[in-house]
């Protein structure tokens, strides 16, 4: 496949087919992904989340710029899994922000879906992959909206960025959320505005409270400024500090060890319902159903055998 | 099996025994739902949801005792899939509340799990279908924390109820939590407070603007003082309103066949896991990780590996 050559010899153009075809998923994005792991694996994954109007488009692109100043390459992936409400939010600011585009070691790619939880997550950790087979050395995925899709997709970074913002009432965000967990640095952006002390010191007592991510890694707590990229710097220093805490405790590895295990068995799950979806016609599927509504089946039953009928003929 | 057969007859010890078994999963989880399915189907779930403090505890004993007067039987399912800062809220508010207890036709029970958010999910529908056969006329499914994890709950129930309350800051906690698009009934509690008419005309706003969960439903916006059970008939004239809707428009036939499709599908999910644990050794499985980690097969050619070793001698 001439394609995969020419996205790993650095055609842009390449990339952003090869990325579209493992979005869409079936037998072509999983040819794609066999051939480009091998070249997997350098890349340093960060999660940046936090809620609506953290500020959070503004401050990836500050950390790109500033990552750029640093020799790396970049790779942002928007990721916007929430309801219709908040849906515009990251794609509206990502247009206003037209600097990166220029640069030809910063590549910014959007996915906003209204699909599964689990159907984003997989796509977001297939494009991961690519990216980091294309070489970008720090690949920022961006996500906004409401708990657990966080928690699944943060999951996939190696150091988990929580954007938090003051002044948004009595808690922070993050309690509500439960993503204070996942946490590795925590950002009080827009730190000039009058409650900002406030949050900070919420951020504090709440970690000294909870459970945190690694009881070896306190994550700190960093003010930006993202408009002006005031903390920026720092917040990048801490990056590159979680990585290298990463690697020398053996936490890299454990992480990587657990995520593999994790995105192994959710494409077993990806994989069989795909069989069914083959092999079972709809006819059939819809008269299973059927007869589990006429009680004449229970689901625990119903389940097996329509395994059963997919695996007909594999083994 | 006794158990079952005791269960049906009204025994509360046998239900409660049976509610362990099924939570704890696993062949004799299996079993019984096999043997109860039958009896299933009659029962009205119903979802109540909110935001932690929404006196969503005090709201659904209220409605419990209003369905009672009305000689309805109720069981209530407390789920508490959140992080451990929003953890006992809801055990704690429970066992404030004694008087239901001493009602035979009210049953209460409490899933405080800290598992995966499917587990919570997979094991709250066996335990409806469970209470759903023990001829309870009303099954109350009460949860609380974050977006996703209500989402997927409040699916499994016929008529879902979201509980606001007012003085929450800026925005009411629909939209940020997505919840907006699964409610068919919303409830301001602690509508004596001053902030109560603000809630109301901001969620009427919403629902003007926004994308409801049928179009052919208008959610009512309904107010309550919980504590001292004002408002509480009306609620239940709504979730009664709601059911002969769904009966009469046709609905109740489309949202169960969603359902046991989505659970059927869940439950494939399930059995192949479980299957895998039992067919492929430990070692096998670490040692597969081990050769996604060193780049040797990708996650894709892994996963397909691990589905042929795991139904090797099933077909």
């Amino acid at each position: 496949m001439g394609l995969i050559d020419a996205m790993l010899a650095g055609d842009r153009r390449a990339l952003a087919r090869t990325i579209s075809i493992v979005e869409h998923g079936g037998t072509d994005a999983q040819l794609a992904l066999g051939k480009l792991y091998r070249y997997t694996g350098q890349a340093h994954v960060v999660g940046v989340t936090g809620p609506p109007g953290a500020g959070k488009s503004t401050l990836v692109n500050e950390l790109a710029l500033e990552l750029r100043r640093r020799s790396a390459t970049v790779a942002i992936i928007a990721v916007d899994p929430t309801s219709p409400f908040t849906g515009g939010a990251i794609l509206g600011d990502r247009i206003r922000m037209q600097p990166l585009g220029h640069d030809p070691h910063i590549f910014v790619r959007s996915m906003a879906t209204r699909g599964q939880l689990g159907g984003v997550a997989r796509a977001t950790s297939d494009v991961v992959n690519v990216l980091d087979a294309a070489s970008f050395s720090t690949i920022i995925i961006e996500t906004v909206g409401a708990g657990q899709a966080e928690v699944e997709i943060a999951r996939q970074a190696h150091t988990t960025v929580v954007v938090e913002v003051p002044g948004q009432g009595d808690d922070v965000q993050a309690i509500k959320a439960g993503i204070l967990e996942i946490a590795d640095i925590f950002v009080v952006n827009k730190a000039d505005r009058e409650e900002a002390g406030k949050t900070q010191r919420q951020l504090q007592t709440m970690l000294q409270l909870g459970h945190t991510h690694d009881p070896q890694w306190s994550p700190p707590i960093l003010s930006t400024v993202a408009t002006s990229g005031k903390g920026v710097p720092e917040v990048v220093d801490a990056l590159a500090r979680h990585r290298r805490w990463l690697s020398e405790s053996g936490k890299l590895d454990t992480r990587e060890r657990e995520r593999v295990r994790r995105e192994l068995f959710q494409l077993v799950e990806y994989l069989i319902s795909e069989q069914i979806d083959q092999r079972v016609p709809a006819a059939d599927q819809t008269a299973l159903l059927d007869r589990i509504r006429a009680h004449r089946i229970d689901p625990y039953s119903a389940a097996k055998e329509l395994i059963q009928r997919a695996l007909d003929g594999t083994s």
